[in-house]
């Protein structure tokens, strides 16, 4: 079986192509090759497919595919063989996939079915920071809550910050740091070894994102920022599509600021508030063919 | 460039072979290809060379090499782009990859150049409880320092446990717990995710060997462990050569059995303790084959 090893700003993931639907991997296969000591090792699994052939998908889901003539489905795996709705970095490491398989018709957009709607994938030049094949995605719609309501610490620094929630399909807690409401340390200095703790808390738990702004201009409608992120059930991670997208939404809330250029572990992207929807622009990347033996 | 990735009771390695010389890699190179999110990911890379075309290799080692009539050398690097002199569960790992590639005359022992000498890997029958493509290793001699004689705590746990120093080429601490020396927590509640505290500590910093003896056959001269281990600067780990050796050692000092069966979370090995000498046995397994894009 050949599989690649794909990775966007760190989160990395096992990609193969399935285009008959001949080979859909049990959890516990997806546990195995994911394993980073016994397999080859990712966050997580991603089957490239075609829309029939995923299972659990709706009906509506598989007409939006049909009516918005989808090629191809990200059929994505949590590494511990569960099933993910959406993943913001994956979609743009499956869009380079595809794009270096099969090519894009005309260097345009890539419409690409997921389990959260057909998502559309757009190329970009390369930039000296984001780095090379960079894509921007729709991330879609997004819900808050009140601002500054929730109470975040974390385990052995001094102080507290105020959180936001925001909805991107999975819960998020935005905590702005090293701000007039922050008695957090800097940045650098917390310790998200253990999860955050956030009072009230939320009933199916929370992905907590500590970010501090860098820079803001004003007249160009732009911004920096920098961020780290605790995902729930995983510790610190390199990135998180979802949670740049909810940092970037507090972030424009509170400054009025539409377009951010947020640096996180595993590299910067840029994330665009506009309208209704939250644009998400980074660079991919393929790392290895695997052949598993 | 063509790759494997191997482990050897969840020890991890991406391996290739470099007979003419070719490819030393630089340690940034290294560090790339063993980064977990950005590489292919790995403990360590071992590259499988002659002896001739290592560098930093003793006159000395070189001699011995060629004494033996040594074939094949073991350049192992950790994943930071060091080098190590030597990695019990990555020898094992790298007899299986020459003998795959290679075969082993007669299916006798290879001998194997590494900087910490030339080691014997001894292919033994596939086992029930360890596994397939098994190798003994002689891990050669060892110190101890005086028994108990180190105070050692677990973050978060009440009570404390006596350590008792081995040099296995490296310095460990072996501290046997559930028994009447030590009032730690049963050994699956400790919490590793932070260095233990060592007092008197070892001054160049040590690894913290963790061991429930779970059952003595004094008649067979046969005993069964379980053991954790806290590796210095790398966390908890599925399974360490060196510290199982040491492991083994220390349990032999304290009943006077030579032969050990020891389960760690990477699976399970035997350590014969007889007369100068560890021996190490344990399975190792190739899981991909790789190529860098």
């Amino acid at each position: 079986m050949t599989v690649y090893k794909t990775q966007a700003t760190g989160n990395d993931f096992v990609m193969f192509e399935d285009a008959d639907g001949a080979f859909d991997p049990q959890p516990k296969e997806v546990a195995k090759i994911c394993d980073r000591h016994f397999g080859i090792g990712a966050d997580g699994l991603i089957r490239v497919t075609r829309p029939q052939h995923v299972k659990d998908i709706s009906d509506e889901d598989l007409k939006a595919c049909a009516d918005a003539h989808v090629e191809w489905f990200m059929d994505y795996r949590n590494a511990d063989g569960s099933i993910a709705q959406m993943c913001g970095n994956g979609s743009r490491a499956t869009a380079l996939f595809i794009r270096t398989m099969h090519g894009i018709g005309g260097g345009g957009p890539l419409k690409l079915g997921t389990r959260a709607g057909v998502k559309e994938l757009t190329p970009m030049p390369d930039d000296d920071e984001l780095g090379a094949h960079v894509f921007r995605v729709d991330m879609g719609a997004w819900k808050t809550g009140d601002e500054d309501a929730h109470t975040v610490t974390v385990a052995g620094a001094p102080g507290e910050g105020k959180g936001t929630f925001v909805d991107m399909g999975n819960p998020h807690i935005v905590v702005v740091v090293e701000d007039a409401f922050s008695t957090l340390p800097v940045l650098e200095d917390l310790d998200l070894s253990r999860p955050p703790v956030v009072v009230p808390a939320i009933e199916e738990g929370q992905n907590v994102e500590f970010v501090r702004i860098d820079e803001i201009d004003g007249a160009e409608d732009r911004g920096e920022a920098t961020m780290r992120v605790h995902e729930r059930g995983c510790g610190e991670t390199l990135s998180c599509g979802t949670g740049l997208c909810a940092t970037a939404v507090v972030l424009h809330a509170k400054t009025g600021v539409n377009h951010w250029r947020i640096t996180v572990r595993g590299g910067k992207v840029d994330v665009d508030v506009t309208g209704d929807d939250v644009m998400l622009t980074g660079p991919a990347a393929i790392v290895a063919k695997a052949e598993l033996l």
